[in-house]
């Protein structure tokens, strides 16, 4: 299994909070060794840090959770191998362009039977279950023309209860405008706004002001496998129900 | 204009001597201040680092340097714009996925009316004329199964002679198996092999001794826009050919 994490804000924003407290689970207070992988969209353009090591060790890790990147759609993965072998082209999120967007895709669970699945002209380098739902979605969602977020929404769903009907299928998807999540079993959110307070991580040893870091206006709403903090209510998604955030709010 | 950087080895080899020299050149003795790029191949995944920073002010470039990354296969770029903003999406190396492999670009030199030419279905993310230049290519790359690498030969030639016609063309492409090479102005390289010597930085106080990093067997192989050393001899690549690089040896 995996550990997902996903966020949207209305401005763009540093999420070295979060990601610490999903880094400390590759591989130091969770078994998620097998690599890691983060995306941050800015505009269209996204920038990207991965790494095979786990992310708790890994130096790749230490400069993200070093650079203050700020960005308003974030989807990141700490990887327990259990479909493909621990390489690089295995570690979420995956990216492709599609139409002239990068879409990511982080996946946690297992597809059993989901290469039966047929695929259109996005192929997977790797070997995971998850890269091919992944390419299998993009093939349903390509098209003579880039889809709307309101088809994206639809087909999404459609795709992602077909998935789920082959095992354990929590996903995240983003291109960028919103982050798109589907669970099946583990995913909560938490929607971060003024009065904001101060937030302690469940894992490490590290709490934030965000009041402190904030202006009254932000809205930032972050999902992840398990509650990444332990002083704040964090809520499972509904089931089996494509939950969509735009600047940081669910629409 | 921008600079260029691929290397290819026959063992996975460190290019952070190489890459030194040229992320001096962004934006400390070279004017290419407006992003930089990096991609490693590690057979078939990418690790890939870029920022919009100049290269010799970027953090992310800093831990480039500081990372013992081995590969085989490396395409770096450091950007100073002509055609497009400076932002993320117009960072080059430019990738994509074609039938199960990441190909790699990057371009130097400005491509005047080259938007005219039609797209397949790989469309731009940003607005340069060397990612419209990328997409047109893997258009043509495009079919019904992979293409071969005597395939990529053979198309890459034929674009790129005719990408030439439109203005200043030096081109570096991968696919993780081989460094495809084109020149039109400025492309030079060195192939390093036992014995091996010291190699001095042109633009930074570095050198290096590689009899002490290397074992007999090593062949390695670096192009650049302009020698990135001022001790060795580095030879202009043929104009208007297609010059392939594997495991470090031209083919």
């Amino acid at each position: 299994m995996c550990e997902l994490l996903g966020m949207s804000a209305n401005v763009p924003t540093d999420i070295r909070f979060s990601f610490r407290g999903l880094a400390v689970r590759g591989g130091q207070v969770g078994p998620h060794r097998d690599g890691f992988g983060i995306v941050f969209y800015h505009g269209k353009g996204i920038q990207e840090f991965r790494d095979v090591d786990a992310s708790c060790h890994s130096p790749v890790a230490r400069l993200v959770e070093d650079l203050p990147i700020r960005s308003k759609a974030v989807v990141a993965h700490v990887r327990q191998a259990n479909a493909g072998a621990v390489n690089l082209e295995n570690t979420h999120p995956f990216h492709r362009e599609l139409h002239g967007r990068h879409f990511t895709f982080a996946h946690n669970g297992q597809l059993p039977g989901v290469k039966k699945l047929p695929l259109g002209r996005f192929k997977p380098v790797g070997t995971t279950d998850s890269e091919h739902a992944f390419c299998y979605l993009l093939g349903q969602l390509d098209g003579t023309k880039a889809p709307s977020m309101a088809r994206i929404r639809k087909i999404f769903g459609q795709v992602a209860a077909q998935l789920s009907e082959l095992g354990v299928c929590n996903l995240v998807l983003s291109d960028g405008r919103a982050i798109y999540c589907w669970r099946t079993t583990k995913l909560v959110s938490i929607t971060r706004r003024a009065p904001f307070g101060a937030a302690r991580l469940q894992d490490a040893d590290m709490t934030v002001d965000f009041a402190q870091v904030t202006t009254p206006n932000d809205v930032v709403s972050v999902v992840a496998t398990d509650p990444l903090t332990d002083n704040e209510e964090w809520a499972p998604l509904p089931e089996r129900k494509v939950c969509v955030l735009v600047d940081g709010e669910w629409k």
